[in-house]
């Protein structure tokens, strides 16, 4: 067995990198998870607001994947078949396309990618870039869609930014998200950049636009904004790529973040709760008419995880064949706002960010949040911040959390804001 | 069940994305996978000589792995944790650093990165470009590094190269790689253009560089060459990345591909077969003195698979705690070479390539090399090209190949050597 | 004598590229320049308005720059010097210091830069980027700063932008120009994005802007908005980079068109009529601290123009020892500016546009501005248009022109409104 | 008059950049020049063998070209015309069509660009990306063509590249020129990575090469050599720009230095001599069918320098209506290498370079050949070193120097060798 059992964390030191980062927040080993509980090496429980950032959905461990995977493993199913055929990729096709796409009206194909989020949203930037013959992408501030080359020149954060060691992030250009200006419109001002053929903005190939901002403090998009962003990109010949990965599977209340928009993405990448049961996975859904690259034009090894395709087959199956599950999301959604409320009014100059279940609250200064989320901790609650200087404590609960474990969470927050806000003021 | 079991592959050309490439060449729908054997839908066995491109050194479904997931999976251990501390991971590292690691004298750390190779080598080129201060980076002709943007600058291939739609692969010096020039001495040619300040070729802040260029065409440097090209590194203050994920995991009867060249490679991205089962798993070695990135200044949803964190240190312990396998891994080379030569005199101009288990024959069009995968495939060979023009017919058996079997493959293969070669003297 | 003195033009159709463009709307050979007239082959007189777009603001062939350079030429003066010291360079510089600099309290150095204007503005491009170990550089929409690359990136127009056949125009962030977005704050604008460490726009090296944009459009930008950009570009730790090739040397009443606005510029490109007569030249003003080059790191052939530097220091003395010739620019303007005016109130929904005596009148489309100038061509005046659409009616004649010649110009310019909105409406 | 008359050069400390270069070689003022002969402001004679870097190589005010130059000014000829049609651009084309062109075979259309020679290259570049749709650029080691963005993409000099602060120069591939490499045979390079579609290096829109490399070292390339790249270009699909702005105009003994190799360039950037008399003038000669760009697509303000129109025509008139002038730069280039070989022979390791009368001695180190030029410059001799590490002694004389005059200048030159190798031995 490993000495971590033993309480020492050594190895990590010794052998991770300090890029490392989560394991700062939450300093313990875990070894068990089980839908919203984590166990630590010591048999201690936390609750799981943070669901690996939007990755686990359902929960971990969820008794149906797990069963369906070990049976699928015991029976040697293929692991890894690259993009070869496999029964197992068609039954999550057939049941993608029965349960997702066919009742929305979607016709769109699915891009088996590189099993994370940047390497779906690098395959979109190729090939809007491709089918259109242009190059600039018109992405927005306080967006994140990874860090690799071409997905980090579509992300907002500096830090990000930096990380590269000032290779140029070209052909992006960067303009306002809704509600990012104050009282100033900012479709208006990306409907005058775009309109002026003298701005310098050149003709995009795609616009790249997420529902919610995740990582950007929990952003949501208004309806009419969504709506003027698809038609300006139509107006000027440019593909929508809506990033759909943190927002996506349920965590708004419907499957696609976007649905109750009435748009029609181009492309959609998705990756995080995907697979369902967490295990690394991504595609990138096209229109028909835009799947014209060549065979193996993109490539990868690890595109179309094998068990993955298992899991998110039984997660489409249990949650998405009727409206039970998305009536719950909103129902929880709903309680959500209501406890972020009663905490934001204790919190001078505290905004309600977010939607569904992926809400938070300003709290107007990152060393606050970072106190309450660390108080909260200590505690037994797993959460994080967001947004440019990490003032938004953000709830990412499971879907699948029982209510009374997500009340008590929420007690245990209202708490941990209660403490800070006292200690804040002592301080002062 | 799905509707590929009675035959019907229409799922996959209604919803899958004409961007799918080896399930041409294969076409069939694959159920299961047992070490080096495949078997369809319709109960037909194949042997596998492609092994998910040397993602699968290990074969399908090795027992002991299976094992160990499965017991992982029904204890519900962690199946997504970011990049939190798990036992996990501790038990991994500890494993890492005690096979692999010390025995080899690597003070290097490790960095989970997104579980594909192309993170893995996208986060090496952002370090290093941070740590030097400079942007451009050598690659080699023929070298394969991924698809993501920044990847795709270092990749050599047109094709690829286009499918971005024309955006700059900046940042990158292509240089020839070991025996692409006949009689010229690449490694002059790097020299001058390097030690002339007037070249037009920028100070690097780095090599990458493949031990032997799988997706390339099977080409192995030689040990004065990928020496010279170490020490052309440090001459210049240029960090030298050795991606070894094709080549690595023992492929080339070594756990390092490039551990008999004497080099200390600053960076190491690895990926494909490091997760043991053919998982998504990749990570980054780096020298700790490089490991520079403040937490979180890159990051990632999949950094470090826990489930792929089981497999490879199962495989760890049981392929490479002695020497055993390593030299079965090299008889089985000799063995490869020895068949190949004997298939390579029967083509006008052929040529061997590779090194170890990682070996072809460069028939000298890319059409007779298809020919011969096809014919191979008839008879229950998966077998793949590679190269330029895919004029290489490349063996990437898994290394745990039974020796029988793996003669029984190459009969099969030299067979169908025989009969394209008739086939196109018939033509003439 | 050439063919052309017989009215045969086929020479330039054989031999010069189709590229040339002022030709098109003024289609005769000039052969004469005096003051604001020109004469063509055939012995016409044309009153001009263009002037060389502003290169020629004292006119065609001033006598005193005639005589000057007369003299030297004669006496065997240095033509070509490369950047060796002449005591026709001293003159110039001593002459420039004690008649520009001192008296503005500005204690900027010249870069003597290759004699155009985009020569002077690449150089500021390079030095603001070296200084800053940034890369950004702020430019403003319907800005124009020249065609080589560095410019063009920063350059509004799209055909301008598209004749590179598609390069990346990298490292520049445009935002809107002061009053493009009608209510929207476009100081506002800017601010935030700058303010917001997630907004993607990298911190910048410099802000790059012309107080009027000539090409964009006369549009003149008012104090508080110019003072609001210098502001930001300080607090942010970026240089300002003030384009006054075409707004300055007198156009708009005083010598630099920032004058009025109490702003210190970091830099100053300055070209056009720069040299007073015309000549090729073009030199960047810079503050002593930035003047951070070793010798040669930036050079060119051309820097330093003799010929121009003979005339640039007579115009010097003979309109910039005291504010005689400033007031007569400044009651030119008034004029220009009461004349305008009456001809936009019989244009529907025209907008006056510009400051000093770089003024124009918006007519609200391309066509409409286009038979305007056609027509006052037909009558003896040389005009032209600018802005996104070609859509502003554009005066810019030599400040020097006669009040009288001036007058009967802008009757000229009247009718030819006349006649075109009365064609306009018969043919609606 | 300026102060400087009374040896006071504080002026230039005081107002100049520091950029400034030649004048630190040369530390005194000049006032007047004469063919070959420059005068200083203490009356001191110097012979010119730097000839303005080769703009000069008729020499300093050439009798004619000032008469001509006069009577134009004089006459109120147009001094600065846009792009606009005149009598004396008419004269030049028709000249310049009966005396080069035609005579030459070459129906190249003239495009008038900004007048500095990175104005043409830039053109070039641009119209060449657009007419083949491609971005990559073949430039050489050593090359230089410029310092605005686009050109300092292409040049070699790494001093030069870093001035802009580390902006990427991308879409450019650089390959080893002629003899560059010792034995390995350059040309077989450039033909392997170009005929290797995985070799990264991206179809080319363009090569651009100068027949002799002025800055570079006075390397000059062989006729077969240079053949040799025309039909690697030819043969995929490039286009071939020779950049003949230091070697043109009668350098090497032919109008264009091309000439010799019967090749034929598509696009050829001139500069430099292109005036005749050392106004600022460039333009680029396009093959008709290439002429593809719209009217304003690439513009700016100086181009087509009305008094260069008429300095240039005269030049043409005056050396190029028949071969007399051509057989004497031959005879006085043939002088030039046999004193330049008696020199070299007194230099250990010195080799001799360049073609015509565009020749120098690589003397093996940066400090000898300063410390040569320095000595000659003291005995009243004008000249300057190139090359990577200013190790080339170069001598430019004008082509127009009478031959006494060339003698005894050499003779200097001969003599500071002589001083500076004893000093040396005398220090060793």
């Amino acid at each position: 067995m490993s000495t971590v059992t033993n309480g020492d964390k050594s190895i990590f030191d010794r052998r991770e990198s300090q890029v490392r980062s989560y394991c700062r927040s939450f300093d313990t080993v875990f070894t068990k998870g089980q839908n919203a509980t984590l166990t630590d090496v010591e048999g201690r429980e936390y609750t799981d607001f943070l669901a690996g950032c939007s990755s686990l959905n359902y929960g971990h461990n969820d008794p149906d994947m797990k069963a369906a995977l070990i049976e699928h493993i015991t029976g040697d199913g293929i692991a890894h078949g690259l993009d070869m055929y496999t029964d197992t990729k068609a039954r999550f096709l057939e049941t993608f396309e029965k349960t997702i796409l066919e009742p929305r009206g979607m016709d769109h194909k699915v891009m088996m990618v590189g099993p994370t989020g940047t390497n779906a949203v690098e395959a979109s930037l190729k090939l809007a870039r491709k089918i259109t013959g242009r190059k600039n992408v018109i992405a927005f501030t306080n967006g994140f869609h990874g860090m690799t080359l071409g997905s980090l020149a579509l992300t907002g954060n500096s830090g990000k930014r930096n990380g590269g060691g000032g290779v140029s992030l070209g052909d992006v250009t960067h303009l306002p998200y809704d509600g990012s200006m104050g009282d100033v419109d900012t479709l208006e001002v990306a409907r005058t950049l775009l309109n002026n053929s003298s701005s310098g903005v050149d003709k995009p190939a795609a616009f790249i636009v997420e529902p919610v901002q995740g990582e950007g403090g929990l952003n949501a998009a208004s309806k009419e904004w969504m709506q003027g962003i698809a038609a300006l990109a139509k107006e000027h010949g440019a593909l929508l790529i809506v990033d759909d990965i943190q927002s996506g599977v349920g965590r708004t209340g419907t499957f696609f973040a976007f649905e109750p928009f009435g748009i029609e993405p181009d492309m959609v990448p998705m990756a995080k709760s995907f697979s369902g049961m967490g295990l690394p996975f991504a595609a990138l859904l096209v229109k028909p008419e835009l799947d014209v690259w060549k065979p193996a034009e993109h490539n990868g090894t690890f595109r179309g995880n094998t068990h993955a395709f298992v899991t998110a087959r039984v997660a489409l199956e249990k949650f998405w064949t009727d409206d039970t599950f998305a009536k719950e999301v909103t129902e929880k959604g709903e309680v959500l706002h209501q406890r972020l409320s009663e905490m934001a009014q204790k919190i001078d100059g505290a905004r309600l960010k977010g939607r569904g279940m992926m809400r938070g609250v300003d709290v107007g200064s990152g060393d606050l949040a970072e106190a309450i989320c660390a108080e909260a901790f200590k505690n037994g609650l797993i959460i994080e911040t967001s947004g440019a200087g990490d003032e938004v404590v953000k709830v990412l609960a499971p879907l699948t959390i029982p209510m009374e474990q997500f009340k008590a969470g929420l007690d245990t927050l209202a708490a941990a804001v209660d403490t800070c806000v006292q200690n804040k003021i002592a301080a002062e």
